[in-house]
């Protein structure tokens, strides 16, 4: 959602779904980065929000697993390379924006270094 | 997923499911901001991402439906409140490092500014 264009909706010309667009396409950040969301391909439950730059994402494509940026280790992290929960991409989703993406994912393993499934395992209180 | 603690899987002592932690626990970066994927609460679709401060987040949970801090125009943005697509907010979700939120919503219509149901309506190419 780009809320520079304000909320409007454009029910005339709903867009294509499952377009496919150009990796040189994608808008990373001023610092070369654009936000994972990491989507279980079979449950839908979302497993963890990480960063990629742009060689994280070719290695990703590259080796069909997860890779991504670490910002506090400032380096490439393959998820999985210790713990062997490696994350198969299936399928990497655009947003409009194109300044986020879904990797859809088959995990081998708990996603959260805690050996939760997933990350988001709390929830906040009313 | 905190890659700081590395890749290590502590499969002895997963974490108990759906705890609350209170607000304050919360973990804003440096500009006052959290990132906050907004996942369909019925269809597991992730529908958008976007970014809260801690007033959006104040008056999402007062109102019970999503309100975010719009980086573009610098100001709150209730989703919807031009467009009727507001998103009616059932649970929200901490990952564990407590710096990004899920938001469980029902949506009142398309989450995108396209008129498509979900940001995410396109593809990476392979």
């Amino acid at each position: 959602m780009n809320p520079a264009q304000g909320d409007i909706f454009y029910s005339h010309n709903p867009p294509t779904m499952n377009e496919s667009i150009p990796i040189n396409s994608l808008k990373f950040d001023n610092r070369g980065l654009i936000t994972a969301v990491v989507q279980d391909a079979t449950t839908k439950d979302v497993l963890m929000v990480a960063w990629m730059n742009a060689e994280s994402l070719r290695l990703t494509q590259e080796r069909g697993e997860a890779v991504f940026w670490s910002r506090s280790r400032q380096e490439i992290w393959h998820k999985g390379a210790t713990s062997g929960n490696t994350q198969k991409v299936r399928q990497i989703l655009v947003d409009c924006d194109a300044d986020t993406l879904i990797l859809l994912v088959d995990p081998a393993g708990p996603a959260c270094h805690t050996g939760a499934t997933t990350c988001f395992f709390r929830s906040l209180e009313i």
